[in-house]
């Protein structure tokens, strides 16, 4: 997607959100957030979802979230102790994947930090291969409320 | 400290809490929060006091605070994503080292999960020694307002 | 990139290596190494080779590098224990801009599992913009050294 | 333990050995490998160990180690790209309990940078309480191999 589309990024683009709390080990020896600490909060809003609102119980579901591809693209620094807000919403479902966006916001302020990409593929726990009926029908439904009309892609 | 003194802790018996939501990657093979995350949370709480109370800059400050010593007794699992509460004392105040106290809580549950301690030694921000003067007065006024009465210790 | 042409990269495609060991806490609940470890991974080999082969010196250096953008393609889990090659490349070298590949195999094993690149712009440490000039020459070189051909990409 | 003999403790004192190579992440704001970091990599050697020399398959043994206590000692700053030694020993083997003691050496230098102990419970994987015979005979035979005599501790 475009750099500009995503740096004009709002929390209303967006269909959940979940508040952060950055951590001292956060940030690196240039005192902002480190980059790959992006993803673990990605992970965080992803997951929190999934089992809130999705049923997944990681240590038992018989389907499991691997993730397959991540990207984000870093438009402003982060700095602990801020307080994050991390925004999500699904851009694309498929049979048995997934592809989700989180925007990053800092609490108090309009302009969004980090726009990211990652992509589930749904597989079964032992087999780590997809099912042939694809993804659980909770996994659709709670991911669906999410999703975005193409048209605001 | 007595084990069986640190299992009845109580949100009370500590002056400052920080709420800290639990991250997907906090959880081990194990699927509970991995020991060692403790030290990050009880990192993050002292600093954010630091900062907001006691005029701490870390990249900046003349002074900054080194740990020295760590210690951590687990006393029940806590699991993603469950939010924590993160209460804060200090046990001891001298003239250039702090020990705090961290209880580890779960939102929604009184008994404390985890009791740990750790001991800064504020030091010259390049020298690395402690200054002769002790730590600076903005350091020991905020820590002071924490600090248990030893009777409670 | 075409992900034909990542899955069948090579070690001798790449023109930096390094070996890492995975930690305990780098697997997660589905017992593999998590997805955003990886980009810790890429931080380390690219910070190692910029230290040690361009002459930056992290807490002073006058340009230090900032990520603006990263990606990864997960192609096959690694689990703790095992044992890491980073291999690292630059696939783009620009005025202050750098893009690096990075390559995650597993000692013993000639398949990859990862492929990732991620951006630095190198910026001034006070103004945190690029200089008029670009990227120190001691950057330029060192990074130069492991450019690949375009052809090669 | 007294610090003065924390201090003096040398690689030969210990009867395991692991190298790890730190991460750009493993630095904080100052500039050093942060105090957390310390206990991701105790349980990377001590888990290293467990699966290499005492049978343990974390995602499947009947038997797992829970940590209950762990504590550290900091005696001097390490700074990434350096690299570590691990050195591990068990200072104490109860029936279902072992308490470990790690030394933290860098690469190239005598002198020790942490000295941290950590006590494993091994539970059974499902009731997380100790079974009635204790640990399994596979982990206190290899727990036996790096067992100190009482005298040298």
């Amino acid at each position: 997607m475009a750099l500009a589309a995503l740096k004009s990024r709002r929390r209303d683009e967006y269909k959940f959100e979940l508040e952060y709390r950055t951590r001292w080990s956060d940030n690196d020896m240039y005192h902002h957030v480190n980059n790959s600490i992006y993803y673990f909060l990605f992970d965080s809003v992803v997951n929190t979802y999934l089992i809130n609102h999705c049923s997944l119980h990681p240590p038992t579901s018989s389907q499991i979230g691997l993730v397959v591809h991540s990207h984000c693209d870093y438009l402003a620094p982060i700095e602990f102790p801020a307080v994050v807000d991390l925004a999500l919403r699904v851009n694309k479902l498929g049979k048995s994947s997934v592809t989700y966006e989180i925007g990053v916001f800092e609490r108090g302020q309009v302009e969004v930090k980090a726009v990211g990409e990652f992509v589930h593929v749904f597989v079964d726990r032992d087999s780590r291969k997809p099912g042939a009926d694809g993804m659980a029908a909770s996994l659709k439904d709670g991911l669906s409320s999410i999703l975005v009309d193409k048209a605001k892609l």
